[in-house]
């Protein structure tokens, strides 16, 4: 059975060391005391640990049952819920008017990550509910707000997002789902919306579909898709539920992981929807969600990776398998623990230093989301937004790669069930998949972020790397050498991609969009370049300012060293293959395959 | 539900066009005319697609399942079993002597490619087998070749290999199974042994378990194990079948994937064993069986590789979503196929590149098996025994990157168990961690392959790419710079990364050992460069030949211009991390994890 623990002490050297979060000008960001956070998140720990974890396994094995039109989460999910709809975790960061706390967006982050690596099925239910009251809390009416957001902020209701019809999923244009309207001002609903996460379930009393459908007569494709509130019990004038609307589940799919939440197909026969936001302006209402989502997507990247890390760890320590080469380091014992092994270290400094940056990197995001929404800062909003399907598409496929390399580490155990780390390889694929798939993000960075506002947004980003380098160089030689100089190098192999684009992607859109999947790999390996040469900044300031615990700083110091000398360098790889151009990715007649 | 197809005119242009079978002096190649592979190979295909395929979603879903001890395999294995043995297929390049058909190595390869793409999980009873028969074959008695090969050569008993106990894998030197001398030259074997692929099954009337064992009183360590045939019925000295052997399943493992196969703990409670080979040399004897394993876990790789991708293909071109942004491809469909979209082609031909450079690669090196086997030729052994390991470590690392992408083309269909991708991923995880993970492949390439014989194996492939580079260079420019050149600087890369080792691994072994991974991958980089560089030759000689199915040797050459524009380059990046040397891999502490 795998464990898990709360990699608080981690989380609070990048809030309060690194991204110092008191003193930031953020609103809200003066409360959020090292005292005050650290409290946050050990009671987030405990939970995470104590009640979500234990049941992670349970999910896998047990899955969803669906009898009778109704759908069973797995032993234990039921009270896990109630636990944590009751320390109020559902609503930390929504805002207080609908009973939320009204916490910062990074603290939700922080949280996130750990219920998240505890049990991502588990915390989904929970997550798209947050997905859901954001949309509706960006685009709904006042009545809208009223009748449904303090449900589902305390999580008594939950919500889901309907995008995907068995022919289509990115291209959702092509929709075939429609919402026909109504004399009442209500529209009925039908179609079919398949891989619904949390789709149904018995962990709520109701549940807040979201449904995007086309409004008969409105414009063709994408231009005339419309997001809907459709509730699993429609909601009375009173706040009391009524009668059963026209949604029911059509099947539970079996999934290669996340057992544990339901992801069903859902069936609208003329169930009755509200309009949310303007009609045939459901893109964008809808990407209210996905902004969101994205980014707790490349969180659950990092999340399975970090528990998969730990174990990993553990079992490197325990298993004794052949001798240190360089002289025995556990000689009363029949051999030493796997941990001596150079390619066994190899293996773990590539996760410790992957799962480390990546926490750095989505702390960091969650900040400028924070800057962006409480203080109404453009661009750090452009930014964030550029990084986006960055912080989703190359935290989940190195995420996912993370967890392939902690199975290894348990050699024939890994791949029995019985460990527990098959589990976290195949929970962690999903995300490379859902919330648009990583090549879809790879397109949305390269196609539409980087041109965005006339390229400010990524000037703004290699200006912010040219300052840090610029600021923090000169004063010691060893960092320069280690940390400045590999990350300089790496922000210009990022540039010149860049460049190459601009240059080629003008005569043929394929030169550039050929590129695109490498291109967001080099620009995640430059930020979490750019998370470890501060941290290590960080690390290198509490270290001089006589820290009690050096080995942490000295191990943060050694573990972004390993990032930068053997990680980023990946860029050159990345910008090798996208001057390589189009023509032999597209060469080919697709009858030659 | 996946197909599959069989990649005859494929693996028939690798065998002719580029290894030239025919013009070997290999004994028995003389025999191997282009018409007559094709025909082994299309028979082999028919039994493929039409039996084995069929079963493979059956074996996943169904699995093993173990009652009052006696195992049975999924609904269809055992009448398709049969159908195998009937078409002699498991003594192919078995000995006539025992009742096999002789053919080479190279055409038991190509074959057993076929099958297990078809079915990984069924192949294995019979390639278990095929070690187990090889090991006696070469270490046996005349009396134990004569009582156990006709019978496994045929598969009417099959064979098992047992070294791993729940506490050793690796360091076989822990094991703890006894094996104690009775009165008539016979032993009791005691202990348990566990992940024992095919262990049981209700496939054959006789299970034939190799197990390693130690003989109480003998050396210390791995010096002090033997090798032991402990059938599971005696078979007495008719022939017959005697008595049950006290050899019983414990139970049968949850495993991530191969459902369809029994992977079995084995209890040996004193049950009757007979010594294979000299006493104490059991992990000499073993290793005949290892390193054909390897080989063909290299194989599993490949296969699995080609299977996702075949399916990769069909549904990039079958499934209608968004439009070429260069100009729709399908003005009158709602949308264009995938295959239009650059990320969706980088994908694919990562794919197609690497399988048609994995199946040259393997089939060459079963040419070397050969010559060495059969042509007794010690250079051709010593090559092959130092690229087996990066046969199976890289092909394997590779061969589950690429079904990972395979299913990340079906976007969420990739991810839900009914379409088939799943299985693939499932199924070729385990292919990196069984015959030795590839931590331990890479050990023994830069531990002990490397240095094997004063380094000459390592000289003579290096000779082998700089020969061939010489006599093909300066006559096309073309061909120069795509073929040539790369191929130049990516060796270029791998001797440097050997200079490192050797100039760097005296003073720390941990040098050498920190970059042994990245060693066996760039390593495997090169053999295909290689590969694409002879099959590029091969191609332009066919169609300046005036060959009728030019395109076939066009898409040959896009191919591999792609491979080495856009893959072979990472050996670069695998030297970085090399050079970067043992420090940060090892300076932490391992109480710092």
């Amino acid at each position: 059975m795998p464990s898990y623990s709360a990699p608080t002490k981690d989380m609070q050297f990048i809030l309060h060391d690194v991204l110092d979060l008191t003193g930031s000008d953020i609103p809200g960001y003066d409360e959020l005391e090292p005292d005050f956070t650290r409290a946050i998140l050990e009671e987030a720990g405990k939970i995470s640990t104590g009640v979500l974890h234990p049941l992670n396994v349970v999910g896998d094995t047990e899955g969803c049952r669906l009898e009778n039109g109704v759908v069973y989460t797995p032993t234990g999910f039921k009270a896990a819920f109630e636990q944590v709809k009751e320390g109020g975790w559902p609503g930390l960061d929504m805002p207080e008017e609908y009973g939320g706390q009204n916490m910062p967006y990074v603290i939700g982050t922080a949280v996130g990550e750990m219920f998240s690596s505890a049990n991502q099925a588990f915390t989904m239910y929970q997550g798209l509910t947050h997905g859901a009251a954001s949309a509706i809390l960006a685009h709904g009416s006042d009545e809208q707000k009223q009748t449904y957001l303090p449900k589902m902020v305390s999580c008594e209701w939950t919500g889901t997002m309907n995008l995907t019809e068995p022919h289509c999923g990115t291209d959702l244009g092509l929709m075939r789902t429609k919402a026909e309207p109504q004399d009442d001002g209500s529209y009925k609903v039908t179609g079919q919306k398949i891989f619904i996460s949390a789709g149904d379930h018995d962990l709520a009393e109701n549940i807040v579909h979201l449904v995007l459908a086309k409004i008969p007569g409105g414009p063709e494709g994408i231009k005339g898709v419309s997001l809907f509130i459709v509730p699993k019990f429609i909601v009375k004038e009173d706040g009391s539920l009524g009668e059963r609307n026209a949604v029911s589940v059509g099947k539970i799919e079996e999934k290669m992981g996340i057992h544990g939440n339901s992801t069903c197909v859902m069936n609208y026969d003329g169930a009755v929807g509200y309009l949310l936001g303007e009609a045939h302006k459901g893109m964008r209402a809808m990407f209210t969600m996905m902004n969101e989502a994205r980014i707790g997507v490349g969180m659950q990247g990092l999340a399975q990776a970090e528990a998969a890390y730990q174990n990993a760890v553990i079992y490197a320590k325990d298993r004794l398998q052949g001798r240190d080469v360089t002289g025995t380091k556990n000689p009363d014992g029949p051999a030493d623990p796997l941990i001596v092994h150079p390619d066994i270290r190899r293996n773990l400094m590539d996760q410790k230093s992957f799962t480390e940056g990546a926490r750095a990197f989505i702390l960091w995001g969650a900040t400028l989301i924070d800057q962006a929404h409480r203080g109404g800062d453009a661009a750090a909003d452009g930014l964030v937004s550029l990084m986006t399907p960055v912080i989703k598409g190359f935290l989940t496929d190195q995420g996912y790669d993370m967890t392939v390399q902690a199975q290894q580490v348990y050699g024939g155990h890994g791949y029995i069930e019985e460990w527990g780390m098959s589990q976290y390889t195949r929970d962690a694929r999903i995300a490379m998949i859902y919330e648009g798939a990583n090549g879809v993000q790879a397109l949305d960075l390269v196609g539409r972020k980087l041109a965005q506002d006339g390229g400010k947004h990524v000037m703004a980003f290699f200006d912010l790397v040219k300052s840090f380098c610029k600021e923090n160089s000169g004063s010691d030689e060893a960092y320069d050498r280690d940390f400045i100089e590999p990350l300089k190098k790496a922000s210009k192999d990022l540039q010149a991609a860049g460049m190459y684009f601009m240059q080629n992607g003008m005569k043929n859109p394929n030169n550039a969009l050929s590129g695109s999947y490498d291109f967001m790999h080099m620009f995640g390996h430059v930020c979490l370049g750019l998370m470890w040469a501060r941290m290590a900044k960080a690390a290198r300031a509490a270290l001089a300012g006589g820290a009690t615990d050096a080995a942490f700083y000295e191990t943060k110091l050694m573990t972004g060293r390993y990032y930068m000398a053997r990680r980023l360098p990946a860029t050159a790889l990345h910008l090798t293959r996208i001057e390589s151009g189009a023509e032999t990715v597209m060469g080919l007649d697709a009858t030659s395959f």
